[in-house]
């Protein structure tokens, strides 16, 4: 029996990514592509990559078909528009993985704050599971509402784990400095993203502004068991999908690399998706096109650093999203992302 | 005396690089900055890689104020636009030189399908001079109104005018097969312009279709005396700047790279701004940021390769419009784009 | 029972994508990686990216060791140097596909003078089948040695052939302007593949004189059943991968694209791996790490334009490899593939 | 009277930026160009940009032939180059400008740690004046032997002078997150430089061990007038050119934004080449080809965040080493700068 899955935003680079990734599922079958689309289109006419490996159509926002064909909906809709759509699939039993950010803060106050717009389900928020396997596994396996973490705070989070759960750093001190390709800003053409201001190009932006700042630091904190404050600047990079993110960090005390490595080694050793390495930076080309995070570390004195890794529309969207669903259905946790 | 210059449409590619040759030129006082603005912006405000250099507001359209305050006007507007205002600064005695194609075609009908518009001053195409020096330039030093060739026009016509001219070539034949960067589509942002759609990707475009054909058409023709039809097939490079062209010919008559050579020798010797190249193809790297038009040739049996190169915002707009002033005020020819 | 498969070149761009590909082959073994290395390596510490998918040394070259090993060997080296390679392995009953030049011409005094070295093995030449599944796949079934064309070559043909077969053009005026990733020349670092000479540049090279022409015209002539002669000139993109090929060419009869398209359509329709696209232009980001041709036609008058498209290291190299395989040992073609 | 320069280093990206600079400087004659050369070329031969600018042989090493012919001698030589070359020119009573880290380090101990040779010139080094005109003007006008700063230590430097020499910042948590474009690395292809491994990608490397980093630690600790460390991590941007860099540190007193951007108006409101820009980051494209090194500021609590942006090949070598020149003879320090 195939899962009957559903994409409502497809037209969006993280539909795209979830329809490639969906397409190699052995257990499941896309039954529904919908979106904010003026009339119906062929999704391998709107994807043209897609051309010869599907045959479907994408069509506007109609909820009661979601609700009659699937029985899982990917939401990639950008932030604010998923809160009513996820409440009314929930009310009818659907389980729901939400790729925006309206359900992962638990504080909607602050929600509110920095996404200017009411919270219309903060109930549904508690009930959320935030959607990080190698922290909430088992929370995840039996939710019905998962948020799925962006690409600046899994590359981020993923780095820090470790050293924050085993209280090894001074949490007042954490610098990170993040740069992240063009497709992170989504497929909307704008000023910023016109080719000739992004090539040859590179920039700060957002500076000790960006939104996801407070996600960040509420997961963190989780991890802490305290407060956790950081300063979080992002970057624009000349490419089309990756993000590293490079971590500076005050060790309580001296450890070396390997001690460092065994720490994480200790704490990922299980994880299909989390590589480590040694002596050498990751890089974006190898883990652009997977679902890997990879990390490293280098200390100097007290001083460590840790660079992180990912494709932010993979491990950092819809790769992650497709993990989660696997954890949640049962399915082997690699499957279609290997 | 300095002389005193208005730049109308001063926010888009070609206007940021007039502003940055003029302000090099020490005959010119840039006198006025003006663009479809809602309002008023200081113009190293809107490009702040002119911070330093200039201090000037851009203003919205206001030709009153351009008749009082200039001398000369470069239209650096989009097609359509300039035809009315082109023919009220003539009417005030302004000298003007236009960067869109309303003035390029002679037979305006031409222009009219092509651009799907009335053409509203059809008379004063006709004394019109087509704005490229190393064809027209006694007819440019008297003329009171230029219009300034595109960037894919320029590179082609350069690179076959010593054929055609004379009669070396087939003239049933020619295809051109055009690559340009991407600021050749103007700075408004696309989904084709969007940094993810180009960058690791090209594609031609307008396949047999594309609105410059006929002027391309109508230049050679001249040259040829009768009426020369081409194959041109634009496609877009993932870079910022620069076209290179690849011109396919059948030489009328066997003849080596030498003899070749020596034609398009001849052709250009007094000309500051074409280089020719020797058993090695032109590269983009060497004509941005400049005025040149790099030209190479071969030949295999009786089919010839010309590789036209220049910067589209250069040479192929704000570069040839200065070259034009220089040549209108009888101002040494390379001031300012040497 | 799975297929003992060894790769003799593993360390380059060719056997990285090889092992990529074959990782994912239900019926695949990799039993044995080897290449020109002065120490054994891991091979996931050589290509980090491959790290937590395969754990397997490559070792120096060892003949012995292979025909011990392995059933099937790809050979993905330089030209020049399988010749002998594939001479011994044949001898011992083992099956080879050569991804380099030397089996590929099957006039040797052709190979001779372009490569500037003696063909040793020139009886074999005469065995081996071209490795082009849309024109051979009867032979490749039966094929001891096959010579895997390069990327140039396919994109070229699989853009000619259906007008070529059906004598539908001109065959004295097809001219072959093609673009070509710079992974297409390959791992070792030269001046001309150094970033600062590629990024933001572009320019032809080989201008007459690539040695894949002769290849292509053997092909092109075989389709034909007499002598082609094309003019081909290759040009260097700023982009990892992805060849895309524009191909002008004379229609002997008034077609239209609907026309023009039937015989695509006719000729590829049983094919996976050749994809017809109407009214736009194929586009290298649809092809790149697929090991799908791109193809689309445009017409005016009686010239028309052939747009072909691909990954010139998976259907232009390694995937078309494991197509050939999959063929070869009556596997589903599409394994691994997809 | 013209200057009569020499450039010994002529091939390199330096020597290329020098040649291209000078050109323009009206009171400057490039008298000679030399550089470890097999055989003597034609330097427009060599960068093909120079074609019609320029007709100059660039011959190999001819130490009299520089004692003879030039006064000032610019040595764009590798690091451990130049030591010799200078010590004998200054000894000819000629003044050298070298863009190598030969002379940067007070105290040749570290110098022959870092870069793994003896310093062969140790009493020279006390004479050399550290060639940024931002902090030692006075001294340049004087100097007989200018070191000229690096790409990485000029942005650094010049984003932390105010805030250090005004005791504004606490000295043992300062972050220095750099990204460089690939011409830093210089004009030899290395497999790190090799277009497929920098395009689509961005990683960190020589993580807390770039020789720069003593040298850095130096200037700063002049500033300082005590010992400074800093956290130096350099990162590979997939562009030509531009290096930025973001600089973190802890402010000891709250400052906001714009009582921080008041420190850096009045340390830099003399400098030609330094720009503030408020409420946005500087951008690699604003300063590219610019002598320009472009400043911002923020603040978060006591957080700062400094970011500091130029062109490596410019403001980071040689165009500084020409405003050094500048100084140095009383010229107009802009000249063939602006």
């Amino acid at each position: 029996m195939m899962l009957k899955v559903g994409i409502i935003g497809a037209t969006g680079y993280a539909g795209e990514e979830l329809i490639k990734i969906l397409l190699h599922h052995p257990q499941v079958k896309i039954a529904l592509l919908q979106a904010v689309v003026k009339e119906d289109i062929l999704i391998q006419d709107f994807f043209k990559g897609l051309q010869g490996k599907i045959n479907l159509l994408c069509t506007n926002l109609n909820l009661e078909q979601v609700i009659l064909e699937t029985d899982l909906i990917f939401l990639a809709l950008p932030h604010k528009a998923s809160m009513e759509i996820a409440h009314l699939l929930l009310k009818h039993k659907k389980k729901v993985i939400d790729l925006s950010a309206d359900f992962r803060l638990k504080d909607t106050s602050i929600y509110e704050e920095w996404y200017q717009t009411k919270h219309t389900c903060p109930q549904l928020v508690r009930e959320t599971v935030y959607g990080l396997p190698e922290l909430y596994r088992n929370f995840i396996k039996k939710a019905t509402l998962i948020a799925n973490p962006g690409c600046y705070h899994t590359s981020i989070i993923l780095g820090l784990a470790p050293l924050i759960k085993h209280q090894k750093i001074d949490l007042n001190n954490i610098i990170i400095d993040s740069k992240s390709g063009v497709t992170g800003a989504g497929r909307t053409p704008t000023h910023t993203t016109h080719f000739p201001n992004c090539s040859e190009n590179f920039f700060a932006y957002k500076m000790f502004n960006h939104r996801h700042t407070p996600e960040i630091e509420q997961e963190l904190s989780f991890l802490a068991f305290k407060e956790v404050n950081i300063t979080f600047i992002p970057h624009l990079l000349p490419i089309n999908r990756g993000i590293l993110s490079s971590i500076y960090v005050d060790l309580k005390d001296s450890l070396n690399q390997d001690q460092l490595l065994a720490i994480y080694h200790d704490f990922y050793q299980d994880e299909p998706f989390v590589r480590l390495l040694k002596d050498t930076s990751p890089q974006i080309k190898d883990v652009i096109y997977t679902n890997f995070c990879d990390l490293s570390v280098f200390v100097n004195n007290k001083k460590a650093l840790i660079v992180s890794c990912l494709d932010n529309l993979i491990k950092g969207a819809s790769g992650q999203a497709v993990q989660n669903m696997n954890i949640m259905f049962d399915f082997e946790e690699k499957l279609a992302l290997w």
